[in-house]
Parts: structure tokens; C-alpha cells; sequence
């Protein structure tokens, strides 16, 4: 799967690229990630790449022509899946897109920067919008880093352990249960005891029982949308077949 | 104000700190973040800072007694407003999440990673639990990296003009109208007529318009919370008083 990051700040982007899951990702040639300076674009040769908005009002916009000629460029070398401008007016990311974004091979993301990206850029070349949250950043940069963290580590043979991904949070739309590690006693306090029992269908009785009661008190809008079976007993853990297999 | 961020990956957050609107307000006295890694508080020689989870699964939890050292340490040294831990399980980070911290002097965000930390971290230190989104990412870093950067832009004196971050998406409970620069005319799209009208009113007016209409149509949810005086006629824009004035 190939990424292109379309920015005017990517040495922001480098460390969280160059370390922990992304990286193994691109050591193992599972993904790549490519960043394209907008400022290589730029209308003259002061490296110009903004303008202050029509109409008035602080903060300036990134002109149309040097994302124009970045994206052509891109799009005249391979097909994309999509043209994704990470904005905080677009579509709430969540699980269930970064799913979808897995099975994809070329996505494009396109960062904004101080007030936006001019409005005809969004007419004229891209195909999805996605804000990672309701708030205000400096730039898409952050945005487009979590998207590929998230979308990534989904990946057939990125993670260690393939099951891990599935038993994370909101996979199933519950929220996890609580987890502990040794010491069992630490500080007076107590590993629950069914934990250490060794009975792994009441482990995962308990796991479950956990999950719910969480997601109830935290999160009760997600379990609107879980089907019936969520709330029966447990269910033997599934396990995904190996890619090759 | 200042960040410590505890994290077993410190080397993943060095680039989205040392640039951009965070490096500026660090520069300028306004901000200071320090990265803890929990290596150096490690079990043993080995660097160990995780084990497996009770009760098995895949996936490894960080132990408590690094974290409780590197909190122990920085809590010793300073007064804390808030101990902060990134989790999908926490409430979602909003704006006004990020306005409330910006009143803070210091804060510790506290970042998971594999499969999270131990429980009895979060009963016996963790004071507030953020997540920035239904998704999971690798670890707590980005998570905190959004944080910083949504809280670090609204400190007085960060951001060089200060009506800039007023006039942002959901600082009014509306998504931001379009916006537009430079050239009035590209390829045959025409900026809209009342943008180079000059009439500040017409614009204000325009504006608000477009404001509430992409709010209703992409995310109908933010209206129910807005109070009346949002859907007449705009009021002239507020300037906020200098700091100093």
C-alpha cells in the first residue's frame, strides 16, 4: 500500500514516519509513505505558496495552482484509490474507515495549513474528506499521520501477532477490557483474581462481561449499533487465517 | 504552560514538536514539553518495561513501577493540574476539552502502547483520560501530539494573529465556511461575487450563511447544541482585547 502526503510542512511529518509500527510497515515493504513538499510547487521563486483570503479576515490560504500541480503530477504516475483532504469539516474518522482505507493501494492525503486550502481544490480533485476529530489543529499534518498509523498497522503482516488488531478496541464496537501485568500484587493493590486462574473460557467470560460494563458507562452511543449477539455469552475467539495459508 | 509527556517511543514525537506553531510557542517562553522515556525507569538491565497480560491474549502491557517512577519523579518536582491518559476508552477530545487545558500550568500525558498500561496506573495516578477518536492507533504519541498542538495554538501570544483561532471550526459551534484566495479565476472557476465585493457586511453575512448551511448538511449533530442567537442575522465580529491592553 502506498501513501503520498501532500504538505507544506513534511519535516513535521518525519519522526512519526521513521519509528515504532510505520517503519517495521515499510522495512517489511508492506507500505510506503512518500512526502511531497508543496513549497517545490510554488508560484515564484520567494517559494510562495498561500495568499490572503477573499473577503478578508486573518489567517491565509493555500492557492489552488501548486496543489494542482503536485496532485498532476502524482495522478499522472498511477491511479488512486483517493484523494483524501484531511479537514475538520469532513466525515468524523473512525475504525470502520481506516478498515476500508486498509484495502486500498494508493491513497493520496492532502494536508491544509493556516485557515484551509482554496474551496476549488475541493471541487476539483478530491474524492474524500476526513477529520479525525472535532478540533482545531494547525495544519493536516497530525490528521494524516494518524490515519496512517491507523490504516497501517491493519495490514497483513504488520503487527506481531495478527490477532492483537482484532482484539483492540472498537473492532468489535465494544471498547476493551481492563489489562494487567505483573507484578499480581503491586502497591496493595490486586490482579483480579480470575485473571490468574488459568480458566480461559471465564477469562474470556470476564473479558467480555468487562467490555460491556466499560462501554455502558463510557461509551452507551456505541452499543446502539452492536448487533444482539454482542450482549449473549461469549463467543470462542476467531481467529484470522494467516494471508498465505 | 508546560507538557511532560511520558511515552516509551519519545524519538516518535521529536519532528511534530521542534516545527511549526508548537516550536514557535516554545521559542517564544509560551510553552515548554519535555519528553520522559519510560526506558530509563526500566525493571532491569534489559530496558524491561512490559510483560505479558494476565490471563493471556495477545499483545503486551506496560508494567506499572516504570510509570509510577517517571510520575513519582516529575510529580515530586511540581504541582500537576492534571495527569492525562491517552486511551480509546476515555472520553473524546473536543475544542472545548482544549480550551479548558489551555487554562493549565502543567500537565502530564501519560501515552499507552502495545496493548496498553496496567490497570491499577489508571486507579491509582490517572486524574483524566482523552481519546482523540473512535480508532486505535500503535500508542498514546499522536494522541498526545494532537493534544499539544490543539491546546499549545491557543495560548495568548501563540498564534500571530490572535483572531485567527476565534475564527475556526467549532469556536462557534459551526464548521468554517469556504474559503478562497488568489487567482479571483481558475481554470473557469470563479471565486463567489460577494468575496470581492469589499462589502465587509455582505461578507460577514455570506459567511455565516455558508457556516450554517455545511454545518446542517454535514453534521446536523452540532446545531442541537448552538443557542438561538447562531441562526439570525451575524453580529459584527468580536475582537478579543490584547493581552496587555
Amino acid at each position: 500500500m502506498r501513501f503520498d502526503i501532500v504538505t507544506c510542512q513534511p519535516e513535521l511529518l518525519t519522526s512519526p514516519f521513521a519509528h515504532s509500527i510505520v517503519q517495521r510497515a515499510q522495512d517489511k515493504g508492506l507500505a510506503e509513505i512518500h512526502l511531497h513538499d508543496l513549497r517545490r510547487f510554488a508560484i515564484n521563486k520567494h517559494g510562495q505558496i498561500d495568499d490572503y483570503a477573499f473577503g478578508g479576515g486573518a489567517g491565509m490560504v493555500l492557492r489552488p495552482e501548486p496543489i494542482a500541480a503536485c496532485l498532476d503530477g502524482l495522478m499522472a504516475k498511477r491511479k488512486y484509490d483517493a484523494v483524501i483532504y484531511l479537514t475538520p469539516d469532513g466525515p468524523t474518522f473512525r475504525q470502520a474507515a481506516a478498515n476500508r482505507l486498509s484495502m486500498a493501494q494508493n491513497i493520496i492525503l492532502l494536508c491544509g495549513h493556516y485557515k484551509g486550502i482554496d474551496e476549488r481544490i475541493r471541487e476539483e480533485y478530491v474524492t474524500e474528506e476526513i477529520s479525525i476529530g472535532d478540533f482545531v489543529l494547525s495544519g493536516g499534518e497530525l490528521g494524516a499521520a494518524v490515519v496512517v498509523d491507523a490504516v497501517v498497522r491493519l495490514l497483513p503482516g504488520v503487527l506481531g501477532n495478527e490477532e492483537s488488531a482484532l482484539s483492540d478496541s472498537f473492532q468489535d464496537g465494544l471498547l476493551a477490557p481492563p489489562v494487567y501485568t505483573r507484578p499480581a500484587e503491586w502497591r496493595g493493590r490486586e490482579v483480579p483474581a480470575i485473571l490468574v486462574s488459568g480458566d480461559t473460557p471465564k477469562v474470556d467470560e470476564w473479558r467480555q462481561e468487562k467490555a460491556l460494563e466499560r462501554t455502558r458507562q463510557r461509551r452507551p452511543d456505541l452499543l446502539a449499533d452492536l448487533p444482539a449477539e454482542a450482549f449473549e455469552a461469549p463467543q470462542p475467539r476467531r481467529r484470522r487465517k494467516k494471508p498465505n495459508a
